[in-house]
């Protein structure tokens, strides 16, 4: 690449890059490693970032089309943010949240209540995604506990959903196609895929959603309301395939559960932070309110490992009604550490000064006008997205996982030579950007998935 | 006091004293809150520490008795790790670990298997100590189910035991004394208290021991071993109240799990790191190496919020001999992150530098006499520990949770007043301090403990 490297010199103490090469392959555990090779994966070393690039260890600048892994919202590089990091780190860099609090949980509490729709006024913290879903789950479970209806538990989920990997968080994932021999919660049914281009041939996306809320309406009536505890939802199911549900369906399902008293739970953790334009997308997108939001990722831009649980006053005040002196007994030793809560209110901050929403809903309407056109190619058989948040599909093939899967890879591949990285999911590549690409930047990354699908039809 | 606070200037935009108060209290909800009464609870702001010292927003100086949580390992305010963090940050702060590695992530991986006993040499990487528990529980199911041995599940825990909040690791979690309304996976089953200072009257030690040791001996008679996926153990109860199980019962209890091919899981989120004067606790103090150890706080000395779950070879080849492309899939967006583990290599850089295990282990003998001489206080019933951990326990009394905590709550209230921060535990108090603490600091300390127990007794 004719790009130089960003101004830094080197990591001191830097071990050599083959002991880095080795080191990784023989002690390091990557999430979904295949277990029966292991050791023989090679997984490509970021050194360096700036901006929407990153830099591999052969010092190759590429795009990240991710945007890390739907998280680096406000870019890489960026020196205020490590500023307010090492500051904190200095001043006071942990408290315990169980006998004392600090000043930055306390202040980003109340700033994330402000942000969050309707009466969800209270913060919890976590260590990231799972965790606040954990947290959102045990919740549920408290609260009917509390209220004398032990029997209602049952969390419905969706399949191609994904909420995490704690146990809780992993049994209400539906990505079924992995093989993997974890057990699950049985507690849980999930409702199936919604995503309008798998619906039937002929079919309206109107008559699709009709469907789709027909499907919870359904399983409410088999399972029976008061052995359903929650209903767990991305607004977009992003890890699925940036499925977007079709107009409606979130609006009708919050009234669907709100009539049969289950607990909403819109988890938040790709929408939320600016990747649609907004803090958070249930209201201002979608038109809902849920009963609990879980957060992550653009939180802190993906700087710091953080992550909330949002619950509402009714929540709060349903907990407290039953009267006896329970104990919220939930809770990490980095809830609300101070570091991670100072790096979320300078993101915050960034983001609002720099009116990173704004630009967000200003350049969306380019992306997806650059995004449509590949809808054409012959390969090509869906794209879909909204925000900063893209998908190309494959066309419908003959579906084994292997051949399905070798869509996304090899277009990863191409744009990668070209310079650009992707999400591959089966036959999807999907990205995410930093907020920060500009329209230059996301015409460069378009015309490179073009080329790339060219080569992978060649 | 008389101490000024440490030379720092004020931070950038600090809200007022008032709001963050008001925001604390009615927009954070921490860990352990009672539902009934979360919005009246005031939280002491923790806001600027150095050394083994916090100061509260009033200004007070306080010897920080717990070491934050258990973790604040090389002390407050050290500027040397804040600038590691601060320069991972900018140079690269976020790589996502399903398709990508990073330097601090790679070396970790190596260094924490240089460090761990026998053959762990795995590493998979967790935001903290919940979530590492949940992935060791996680593993145990995978292998039994890779194993075709789907019935070898129960998890066999302890009373007192404390192993997190993630709802698997909450499920395991034996402190049975709160009331709290979470649900629990039934696959459970609780070993009896092994403290043995609730021995009965007039019974050694050594037959204590035995008793502990028959009490695992019946269980997987009881349950059949061919039912029993694992065996979780803190090597020394901290959360419970620091208690050192006999000595050999280390040994013995392993050696029982080996037999049956129960995977021993060694939680040494607290002892790891120096607690103990070592890095792990299991083999070099406890004479064991476990299948799996989980590990977090010290890890980080609690500036970043990093956990690791280590695997043994012998869990890894058996993962992959039965052939098939299984997929761990488990991980966190936050597994790795660069900047934690780049905060981590410091800290143990640091720790090796200025010699801080062997500091533990010079200045333990002074910690460990000076706690003895409490144990002649009238009111007190016993005295124990390890190396910088301690706790003084109430001679038993009538026992309702409200009468037993008096004690631990007033002996807080009356240390904190003289400067020292303890943890109280319904009729306990447990002290953890930062490990560079002085012998000067640790007189200090229980000096102010000794005067503390008499204006309780008063
Ligand atoms: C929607 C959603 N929820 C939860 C999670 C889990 O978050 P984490 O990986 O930080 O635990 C993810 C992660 O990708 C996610 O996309
Ligand atoms: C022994 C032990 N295991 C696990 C945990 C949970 O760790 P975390 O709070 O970081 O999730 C703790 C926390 O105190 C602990 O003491």
């Amino acid at each position: 690449m004719n790009d130089p490297r960003p101004p830094k010199t080197a990591r001191p103490n830097t071990p050599a890059p083959e002991d880095l090469t080795t080191w990784d392959r023989d002690h390091h555990l990557h999430p979904w490693a295949a277990v029966d090779h292991w050791r023989e994966t090679e997984y490509e070393r970021i050194e360096q970032a700036e901006g929407i690039h990153v830099w591999n260890a052969e010092g190759r600048r590429l795009i990240d089309g991710p945007g890390g892994m739907w998280c680096v919202q406000i870019g890489y590089g960026n020196r205020e943010i490590a500023e307010a990091i090492a500051e904190q780190a200095v001043r006071m860099p942990y408290a315990s949240p169980w006998s004392g609090t600090n000043a930055p949980a306390a202040e980003l509490a109340h700033r994330i209540a402000e942000m969050a729709p309707g009466d969800l006024n209270t913060v919890h913290f976590t260590t990231g995604g799972s965790t606040a879903v954990d947290t959102a789950l045990r919740t549920a479970q408290f609260l009917n506990n509390q209220l004398g209806r032990p029997e209602k538990k049952i969390i419905l989920a969706r399949e191609k959903g994904y909420h995490g990997s704690t146990y809780l968080a992993a049994s209400v994932t539906g990505k079924e196609r992995f093989r993997t021999r974890f057990d699950r919660d049985a507690r849980v049914h999930f409702l199936p895929d919604v995503n309008p281009y798998r619906r039937p041939e002929g079919m309206s996306v109107e008559d699709w959603c009709d469907a789709k809320v027909a499907d919870l309406e359904n399983a409410i009536a088999e399972i029976g309301p008061e052995r359903i505890g929650a209903f767990i939802a991305e607004p977009i199911l992003c890890s699925g395939g940036v499925i977007v549900p079709p107009e409606g369906y979130h609006r009708r399902t919050l009234e669907i559960c709100r009539r049969h008293d289950i607990l909403y739970i819109s988890d938040e953790v790709v929408t939320g932070f600016g990747r649609l334009g907004h803090w958070f997308a249930s209201e201002e997108v979608f038109g809902i309110k849920p009963d609990i939001i879980t957060c992550a990722k653009g939180l802190t831009s993906g700087y710091q490992p953080l992550g909330a649980c949002i619950l509402s006053d009714e929540i709060m005040d349903r907990l407290a009604a039953a009267g006896d002196s329970s104990v919220f007994y939930n809770g990490y030793t980095y809830s609300g550490h101070p570091v991670a809560c100072a790096a979320a209110l300078k993101n915050i901050e960034i983001m609002e000064r720099d009116r990173i929403l704004e630009h967000v809903r200003e350049v969306s309407p380019h992306f997806h006008a650059r995004l449509a056109e590949l809808a054409d190619h012959p390969i090509v058989g869906d794209v879909r997205g909204m925000g900063l948040l893209g998908c190309v599909e494959a066309r419908l093939g003959a579906g084994t996982l292997e051949e399905d899967s070798r869509f996304g890879e090899e277009l990863d591949a191409v744009c990668e030579e070209m310079g650009l990285i992707l999400r591959p999911i089966f036959n999807m590549a999907v990205f995410s950007p930093p907020l920060i690409i500009s329209k230059a930047q996301i015409d460069e990354m378009f015309d490179i998935l073009a080329r790339g699908l060219d080569r992978v039809a060649a």
